[in-house]
């Protein structure tokens, strides 16, 4: 694995294969490597010849109040386990190589960025939009892979692609979990072990909506049974409980068709989400 | 020369061409073409090995005031002049190819487009940044040719290029003028011949504004020269005379460096703009 901390060097490595005919597939992260990062490298190691992954903690995404100072970082594990892949590439820049003057451009799909996550965080889609779009233009990739976790975020960068007509096939990667249902996160590791033992009422409640949903009931049900389970429990604090359509992020209330479950709660101060996917 | 009308036609002649290591120059336009465009396309032919140019009036960048429905369009003979120039590629999609779905991405670069041009048309340059992405990304090009008189609009899509980090190199193209001055516009054709015969006092203002800020005059006595040409034009309303930098739009008070001069205004129904860019 090559690691390549410049645009110009990442560039001058891709190009040529490129030329070649080689397919490229990107996994943008921001580091503080888990399995679910590891599943998007097997998938983009599994369907392209070549594979870069970049680990760059973008500020753009962070509000002043977030946690970017503290966003946990361990670089040389996150090496360790990108060799161990085989990722080809392994792109991580510093903030002056992204930034390196006063960013003019501004990039966004406000109407897929106003609701859930949205709501707390008002201009992360903005900052997720145009790194995601600064990056997809210094790789260059046929395909770009991210997590279904991130559920907003694969509609925001999945419009990105289309209104734009970036020649990227967008590949949104199945959650993965642990043993108790947890969606692993980078934020996991803020957790106490009590908010650990109580962190899977998320994924509990979406499987609560979803028998709900199953059964026949209507969105008002399917999104009361998602919030009834993390009301209790004790240590969660509910943020919100939606039914959306999982390409525009609006609210549906006729449950026919692809519907997304999703939730956001703290735990103490560590804010989870998680959704699922049904098809009705 | 081939034409076409379809993004994935386009993709499927060039992609071959750029793994074979040919250079691809790409000249955006709204057709009705003249002179001026005939030279960004010649620059386009000279540097590069395959040109592409683009025909499309992009309803985005007109405001429901302006224009949009009677833009001087001639299909026949863009087509001719295209020919005749050696353009490989004449791109000529329809509206519904371009937006086949309500846009909901938004690209912007405010603090260029807010002054000058954007005083009067607020969300031309929204319009413009929006289609000029998407057909960046539709045309992959290695280097695109702009015209400089439309100064500002080279200002916002360098900043656009440098910000998005696309792997593009700009071409600003000098202005192609008749023999009395007057910059060459498609919107010229809306001239009477009274219009017409006043229209060349733009680029004398210009270089009335030249020759005061040569001669070491400030800015405010720059613009006042530029102002007072058109004033003495009994037909040329004044929109603005500026003076600024040509990179950031702002207003420029200290006269050393890169200057611009820039001038909009009306004769009858049609509005003018014209631009010198200075060494001081």
């Amino acid at each position: 694995m090559q690691v390549v901390t410049t645009i110009a060097e990442l560039r001058a490595q891709l190009d040529p294969m490129r030329r070649e005919g080689r397919s490229i597939g990107f996994v943008p992260t921001m580091g503080y490597l888990h399995q679910g990062h590891a599943a998007l490298v097997q998938a983009a190691r599994r369907e392209c010849d070549v594979v870069v992954v970049s680990i760059f903690v973008n500020p753009l995404q962070f509000a002043p109040s977030e946690d970017y100072e503290s966003y946990p970082r361990d670089p040389e594990r996150d090496r360790g386990i990108l060799a161990a892949a085989e990722v080809d590439f392994l792109f991580q820049p510093d903030v002056r190589e992204m930034y390196p003057r006063p960013l003019l451009t501004q990039v966004s799909v406000p109407e897929l960025s106003a609701t859930l996550e949205g709501r707390t965080r008002p201009t992360h889609f903005q900052g997720v939009a145009t790194v995601v779009l600064k990056l997809f233009h210094i790789v260059g990739p046929h395909r770009a892979y991210f997590g279904q976790k991130d559920g907003q975020q694969v509609a925001v960068v999945r419009r990105l692609i289309e209104d734009l007509d970036l020649p990227i096939d967008l590949r949104a990667v199945e959650t993965v979990r642990e043993p108790d249902g947890l969606a692993l996160s980078s934020r996991n590791v803020y957790l106490s072990p009590e908010e650990r033992q109580a962190a899977p009422c998320l994924h509990e409640a979406l499987l609560q909506g979803r028998e709900a949903a199953l059964a026949g009931q209507g969105s008002r049900a399917v999104q009361a049974a998602i919030e009834e389970r993390i009301r209790r429990t004790p240590l969660a604090c509910l943020d919100y409980a939606a039914v959306v359509d999982p390409r525009t992020m609006q609210p549906k209330s006729d449950l026919t068709g692809p519907v997304m479950l999703a939730v956001a709660a703290s735990l103490g101060r560590t804010r989870l989400i998680d959704n699922l996917v049904l098809e009705l």
